[in-house]
């Protein structure tokens, strides 16, 4: 394209709601432009990247023998009320009526619907196992949509679904998913690691989350520097770093603690370490139906320690998801609120996570207000009931899998699969006939890739001050010819239009900066950044009088004149490298 | 594709509500689902022709100079409200409310949603004229969705939205669009016409319609059997054929028609031809600002001419939409009700078509109940006030553009192109500066290709007794090899596979018919046909004993046997040419 004909939509300004790197330069640069809260308008330059990522996604789903078809975005309520998630789900689905007033919801993901197809279609275990994509627009009516396209509420995924007759069969293609999801991510020029993860409310057993790393990144990712582990730090387990020491075993003391509640201040107050104290937090229990009791249950965790909620809301008989007692009641129920809580004569049940069980000679809160004990030991009057991992684990921390100890990095997530299991084909009834001639349940699993959600994760990766570098395998564009005062130099016109040209019969992706003189060569270069394509030629007649243009590469910045009898050689074995 | 590990979800069955053949095809041939009224699964062999439709459709708007971009499917209504659509737009804009309690709609077309970005983004002259389109998925609320995917409420569209300086430039892209849309049409390989249309509710002035010729399209379309006319039935225009004759002017005398009431009852009570009648249509008027009046107004047309509606309304005065008056209501104001009405001592405005205007010995209703008026002639007792055009053209009229006679046929809309003129530009206030630094408003044509319809369309060109016979360049598969009883040959598994290794390599689109000995040789034909792949090879031991394999031609039917040692070089001349 030459930009005289193009929309290049570049502004200096960043909107004030532009939190995050990839937002600004996505604005900066014209790749897309609000239309409403998380409503975004993908522009040519932007439109061009998401193709592209699209392309590998397909191509790489076709390689695993996957079958791509298209789903209504529209989908009626009944097939919601089968799986019992037109109730479950919160404001994210967007329900609405149609001119009959029927129910329907804007899909925001289709296991239903695919789930439904595949029980009309399928008949027996022969057919099986049978692999479904889409790549389409997804609707979520996110509360805080932010970020830009990260969190948008219309946005593009790569849903896919497979279908099994046994776990093996799920197992097998689970694992070829995983490789293909590696497959996509490599492709993609991306620096990313996968993790195993919750598989929240989808449901299911097995997950793993893929991840680009990224400060700004919504998700905190922990991985072992020397073996394979790698978690979601929802799911991460670790072991602390144990504290040696050949201290005796003091005498407990009731202490003044005053109006100080946090670990810090009683640590600073006391003078010793905050690693020293037992945090003792008070949720509520939950009956047998799972509905929210009144009971109250004491969560026991070292003061350097950081309790992890989805951990504790998975353990029996604690509400799920977590809910916090109010200091009123845990005032009206144990004497004391929230900062002088304890294990000593605390008649609750007790759970202690790991880093509590060695400790001694610790200071805990005595339940009467403005009290700590400290020296205080494990004993008959001061008892967990139960230990547990309900730890967030920290940066240093041991991995279990061996030698290497553990990192917390940020992540955003762009990739996500699940073995569902017959969540879905128990509640749609969805079988085929087995060997035997007996109705099975069909085995299901669900594989999701954040389409549009990538072109932003592939910014925070890959920009500079100047702007966007994109990596060459989504680049909008491979290559940018600038022409430096065309007006003034037939010369300069005439090779820039002929270099164009044979770049199209190339089939060389090419934008040509062919903008009069109103349009500085210093805006052009800095444009030409800002918009990070790969490789750059610059015509001028000043390189012309050495018969010669300068190239320059984007990410390395690395100048080079070259001839122009060499030009055409030199791009093909540029571009086709 | 190995079908052993692919959906071909060929059925016998076509559902109850399939009236035209390329719905059922549809079904049968397994290329969508219904999800729901309206709401298409497309299946993968559906999806396959889809992306080759939208593949060729991207092609050539590119090389149109046209810039894709992507608007959000869910549009706020705001921009609704500024074009004063959000009121005008009936039931099919399907409009529903965010967790937030704010107003949205499902893009039916977008508009609203370009003027918006583009007056934001281009602020001079020189950066016009600019093209954009989309290929996207809308809704239209259908009250009755029908005929497949060919009136569903989900469907694909290419939209694509031009802006301009001046009239000239909007004419010549409009002219450029006209010719994109032939080349599009062409590739596809479809038997088309383009008519001049009526730009109806999207507004503006030129318009142009292309239609798919067909004998289940809902459209009636006209065209000059020797010149260029070509029209939608509800523009066109054409001479009658002239009735001539020496009769002599007869006396007008009052007969008794008694109950009869249409034109071919009294015609043959009075055994005179039906084009001797006139038929006197009552109508309401508008006052000036546009709301239907009281003032009633008569239509008078030939008997054997039918009124067209859009015609009639445009005329000043008359009630648009059309209103027809209540038989309550003309016998109140004129003595009798529909059925005798007729010129003579009518005492309303009265429009004559041109049909009427040079009848003489007519007859006519005489304002009486149970009477007409034989041998009429137009005197001054019976007289109309105005002559117009509004009549809808028929088979055998005489084109207006010279030597030859109008046919009419039946078409499917696939394309449509508007200059829009500044309608919307105006609402949104979407200027430019001009050479002269002045403000201008935009001037916009639009663009529209129904995607997913010519899906549906093609079928209904391309079809047999058989089934559907896809043109090459959007045949899901190029190729499908049958192999027969594999299991009893060593030879014949052999070959297949490696021909069908063979062909994936050269990048030939091939499906592989690998099915096991429990489906018959006759089921694998019948649904090769059924399915429409273009070309077929068939792998048996009763040919290999000839060293020959069997290649049949879906559209002409003939076979061929192709030698063992030229299959591969036989293929790629067949599949490159």
């Amino acid at each position: 394209m030459r930009i005289s004909q193009y929309l290049l939509a570049t502004v200096k300004e960043t909107p004030a709601d532009a939190e995050i790197i990839s937002h600004k330069l996505m604005i900066r640069a014209g790749l897309v432009r609000k239309l409403a809260s998380g409503l975004y308008n993908w522009l040519p330059l932007g439109l061009k990247v998401l193709n592209n990522i699209e392309k590998i996604v397909r191509e790489e789903m076709n390689k695993s023998g996957a079958m791509e078809v298209l789903m209504p975005i529209v989908q009626h309520a009944e097939l919601w009320h089968e799986s019992d998630r037109w109730e479950q789900m919160g404001e994210e689905l967007l329900r609405f009526k149609d001119r009959h007033s029927r129910d329907f919801c804007l899909g925001p993901t289709h296991e239903e619907v695919i789930t439904d197809l595949v029980r009309g279609e399928y008949t027996s275990y022969k057919q099986l196992p049978a692999i479904f994509y889409q790549i389409q627009t997804k609707f979520r009516d996110e509360r805080r949509p932010r970020f830009g396209v990260m969190r948008a509420r219309e946005f593009i995924m790569k849903d896919a679904y497979s279908f099994h007759i046994n776990e093996e069969s799920l197992q097998n293609t689970y694992e070829q998913m995983y490789q293909t999801y590696y497959n996509i991510f490599q492709r993609l020029g991306l620096n990313f690691r996968s993790v195993v993860a919750d598989s929240g409310s989808i449901g299911g057993n097995t997950s793993h989350e893929f991840h680009v790393l990224a400060d700004s990144g919504e998700d905190e990712i922990v991985f072992s520097t020397k073996g394979d582990y790698a978690a979601n730090i929802e799911l991460a387990v670790g072991n602390l770093a144990i504290k040696n020491s050949s201290e005796a075993r003091k005498d407990s003391e009731i202490v003044n603690t005053g109006s100080e509640h946090s670990v810090e201040a009683v640590a600073g107050l006391l003078n010793i370490g905050v690693y020293k104290i037992i945090k003792t937090l008070i949720v509520h229990g939950e009956d047998e139906e799972g509905n929210i009791s009144d009971e109250l249950i004491a969560l026991l965790l070292r003061g350097d320690q950081e309790l992890n909620e989805i951990k504790a809301q998975k353990l029996q008989g604690v509400a799920s998801p977590l809910k916090f007692a109010s200091d009123e009641l845990i005032t009206k129920k144990i004497g004391c609120g929230v900062g002088c809580l304890g294990p000593s004569n605390l008649k609750l049940r007790k759970i202690a996570d790991h880093s509590v069980e060695n400790l001694f000679n610790f200071t805990c809160g005595a339940n009467q207000p403005g009290k700590h004990i400290t020296n205080m030991n494990w004993s008959e009057g001061c008892a967990y009931d139960e230990v547990a991992d309900i730890r967030k684990v920290q940066e240093n921390d041991y991995s279990l899998d061996g030698g290497g100890i553990l990192s917390v990095k940020r992540g955003i997530e762009v990739g996500h699969i699940f073995q569902l299991g017959k969540k879905y084909s128990d509640a749609l009834n969805a079988t085929v006939l087995d060997s035997g001639g007996k109705a099975v349940t069909m085995l299901m699993g669900c594989y999701g890739i954040g389409v549009s959600r990538l072109v932003a994760a592939s910014i925070e990766q890959n920009h500079d001050q100047k702007g966007i570098v994109w990596p060459e395998n989504i680049a909008p564009f491979q290559l940018i010819i600038v022409q430096i005062d065309a007006h003034k130099s037939r010369q300069v016109a005439d090779l820039s239009d002929s270099t164009y040209e044979k770049c199209i019969e190339m089939g060389i992706e090419v934008l040509m900066d062919d903008r009069d003189k109103k349009t500085s060569p210093g805006v052009k270069f800095a444009e030409s950044e800002l918009i990070g394509i790969p490789h750059r030629l610059v015509i001028s007649s000043r390189s012309l009088a050495e018969d010669a243009v300068e190239y320059t590469h984007r990410q390395h910045g690395e100048k080079q004149k070259v001839k122009t009898n060499d030009l055409i050689q030199f791009l093909v074995k540029l571009l086709s490298s």
